[in-house]
């Protein structure tokens, strides 16, 4: 049995802590052979200070030192994936193809790169100079970041690797991974790689470090360390809720993904226009990779009538036919379980599906639940809560005003889809429902499901509590996610030698978008006259 | 005796409250006549349900809608002033010349016209368009915003009329101003004028509307309410880190200004050179307007020797010789001589002032402590108490390597600034000293006092908590501080005309910056070929 070390200050050193966990195949349900150490708090400490010393020497480096650092990550990870590939599988029971090998892993490698782009242009920390008072900012480095990783993506949100890490990096700071323990082995094999690409682009020791696991009590003290700039966290809603407010006591800026259940409206006319292909675009949806997506569909939202009752019995259909998976671990199914219960305690009633079994491994049969709009609006939070999974509640509304009430009833929330009729014959109730679901997430969908998030500038996988912490932020999207960790800060009446190169009056890439006198410009700071 | 309404839903209403309040002439230390009330939970609700109302009217009016209301409304300001800067000086005891009409007025209406500039334009609200897949996002008003004002600037930072009301408009947003209660009738004043201005520009009811005081608890209830978007806080620590607690709790975005000494470097080649002229720089900065300023240089730092004593003695001089002017009201008497009293329990030893009076009413006398650089590493807490007013400690430290532990110690501050040798004589000391500075502050000056805000796009008005409650944010310059108040929307597959008018192709103003394809373009989008 191999106990794996942890990653502190640019070595691989054995971790002094006395507790170890085994990653387990969610397929056969049998703990895999290695071991990974519970980090105590002398250790995370010494994580913290090795960070610290790591962002003091980068910190005025220019963005291609990061772009350099992140491109060759991104080579040499495509150099592993097939080993990446294998142990993601065997640690998750993902899919290897598509979900792995086509999608994730092409997905991080190309996130990696988007954020390179992003740290050699340098617009994204938004440098302004104003020359009558020689007053100038810019958006530096806020420090060291920790990454938590969820479960259910091992590449594409990973603490070492994902689009947080990602982010972090591009703005100019150490990450500290916090890997997620359902996939350690995935985990450790990108750390591996992470720190040959670091050597190789001559990054400082600390600047890519990995734990694997702490106490509660030591995950708080974590997150509100002075030593520690900001937290980037996607998991689950209790334990990020306990970080959150760890971070917000001392003002720590943590971003956060927490829950959504993504509602999606089928508005009558898109029903009776095609009703048929909805039902097979919302099963696919909501099945691939088990559910098991921070934008699934879990709420559908529609009016009585004889074309609602189609889609169901067709989406039921198609539920009983689909083949169950995997989940990804013991805790998805037990949450997954409790989470059906908890809905059919609140008067949801099960169309199809509700047991765990039916798939290989840790799973659960694929669940269709159906409740009325006037039990939803009675108990709207309990109707709300997250089955992450293979699974999801049909809200049936009697009336216009039902589902505009019901729709009051949301939280916060990712993703909100909208099917209108291509003739125009929902036309009224969008704009009857539409002002209210903009309010509550942050990506509208006209006629799509939420599945599938592109990594375009565009993107905002982010919306208002609990679907994260903060609205006014992206997860996903370059440049735009890189400005979470950023700090602002201003020199005012600064000497020119002194400044960051992107204050200086020379534009440093020649590229660089900079707001100077008020006005958005590539030029350099005009010579006075 | 005159008991003054509240204004909700765009009337004055006399307030449901059965408790009230006076403000005090600080001057004569006597109740002025008027009552305003201590509002209701019943009345809060109200004006959020008013504030709601007016979000959904206004949500996708064009910027230049809000940039007419904030202009009418300065114009309509300056046509009152000189009863405006009557009332605030009997309220607060500020100088009517040059403070309250000659540099806060003026400011203020700046501030209003360039937010009105800001919402004209909509770059400030980063529309992003990628058109291979039809995603296209922007930063849309978050909902209604609540303004808490200062005490200590009854024009600039006033809960309906300063910079985050300014702000908070231009993005879109209501703004309920909640008044500070050391000036309620200059607030009353404002809201009255902000009531015409948004008449004769159209806004809706609920756009603007004032209260004047709340209970602690519903002051929680109040911020962490579904219906408000965001909160804007300028004050105390303890008020204000009681609100944040409640409003992160529900991941509410709350902007705080809470408290703020702003250390300041004498380092001994600035001392050598020009000493005396520091001095005068020095006691004119800390005792302007009483040292009542969010930037008020309230620590010293600099290394033991002749020249230190010689500046620490001409500063006692002046201080001696600066006539004591009156505070805002009794609270800040209280807390100024509590801070000193806390300041010299933990070893600081007084070298003028440190009793209260010494002006006409509620005063202190100016006050300038000592300690050692030894002492202040040993209590950084208790040394670091805002002793808020004309008051300043000096510490003096042994060695450069006490100077940077004491610096280490330092907490979050606004600004920062540093002296040093035209020479050259501290270059090294500055390259030791700043990057800890650099970290702690979020505007670093060199060779000037903190005091002095302009109000330009590159300003920050920001910094680590405890001075604010997150670095990444300014209270102060425009258009940066407009983005506190939008929340990222996202449209994925949206049909063009139920997108808003800055995300359709073509551009709405001609000269929004918008970024198409990943390139920031003033166009519109390119038609399809």
């Amino acid at each position: 049995m191999t106990t794996h070390p942890v990653l502190i200050d640019g070595q691989w050193r054995p971790s002094t802590g006395k507790k170890f966990f085994h990653a387990v195949n969610p397929k056969t349900m049998e703990a895999l052979p290695d071991q990974y150490p519970i980090s105590p708090w002398s250790e995370i400490e010494e994580v913290l200070q090795a960070a610290s010393r790591a962002a003091d020497i980068v910190r005025h480096w220019p963005g291609s030192r990061f772009a350099e650092f992140l491109e060759t990550y991104a080579t040499m990870i495509e150099e592993r994936a097939e080993s990446l590939v294998a142990i993601a599988h065997l640690e998750t029971g993902l899919a290897v193809q598509p979900r792995l090998k086509d999608v994730e892993l092409p997905r991080t490698t190309n996130q990696l790169r988007q954020a390179a782009k992003a740290a050699r242009d340098g617009s994204w920390a938004e440098p302004t100079i104003d020359t009558a008072t020689n007053i100038r900012s810019i958006l530096a480095p806020i420090g060291p970041v920790a990454v938590f990783g969820p479960n259910n993506f091992p590449y594409a949100y990973n603490g070492v690797v994902g689009g947080d890490f990602a982010s972090a990096v591009a703005a100019g700071n150490p990450v500290i991974g916090k890997g997620h323990s359902l996939h350690p082995e995935t985990t450790r094999l990108f750390a591996e790689i992470a720190l040959k690409a670091a050597v190789a682009t001559k990054m400082p020791n600390g600047f890519v470090q990995l734990i694997y696991r702490t106490s509660h009590d030591d995950g708080e003290k974590f997150v509100s360390h002075p030593l520690l700039g900001a937290v980037g966290y996607t998991g689950s809603r209790s334990a990020g809720t306990v970080l959150k407010t760890a971070a917000d006591r001392v003002g720590k800026p943590i971003y956060l993904e927490l829950s959504s259940i993504n509602p999606v409206y089928l508005l009558p006319g898109a029903l009776a226009e095609r009703g048929a292909a909805l039902a097979e675009q919302f099963s696919t949806s909501c099945l691939m990779g088990m559910g098991q997506f921070c934008t699934n569909p879990g709420l559908i939202l529609m009016l009585a009538g004889p074309n609602t009752e189609e889609f169901i019995r067709l989406t039921v259909e198609r539920f009983r036919a689909a083949p169950v998976g995997t989940l990804l671990g013991e805790s998805v199914q037990k949450n997954l379980h409790d989470g059906i219960k908890t809905l059919v305690a609140h008067g949801a009633t099960l169309l199809t599906g509700g047991s765990t079994g039916g798939g290989a491994g840790y799973s659960c049969q694929n669940t269709l639940l159906r409740v009325t709009g006037k039990q939803f609006i009675k108990s709207p939070e309990a109707l709300q809560t997250e089955a992450f999974g293979n699974s999801s509640l049909v809200v049936v509304c009697e009336s216009a005003e039902e589902l505009l009430a019901a729709t009051h009833g949301l939280e916060g929330n990712l993703t909100g889809s909208l099917y209108t009729a291509e003739s125009g014959a929902d036309d009224a109730l969008y704009a009857l429902i539409e002002p209210v679901v903009r309010q509550k997430v942050g990506r509208l969908l006209n006629d799509k499901m939420p599945t599938g998030v592109a990594v375009v500038a565009s993107m905002n996988h982010g919306g208002p509590f609990p679907a994260t912490g903060h609205p006014g932020f992206t997860a996903v999207g370059f440049p735009s996610s890189v400005r979470r960790f950023g700090m602002l800060q201003c020199y005012d009446n600064v000497r020119m030698a002194r400044l960051p190169a992107a204050l200086q009056d020379k534009n440093p890439t020649g590229s660089t978008w900079r707001r100077i006198d008020g006005n958005l410009t590539q030029s350099d700071v005009p010579a006075k006259t």
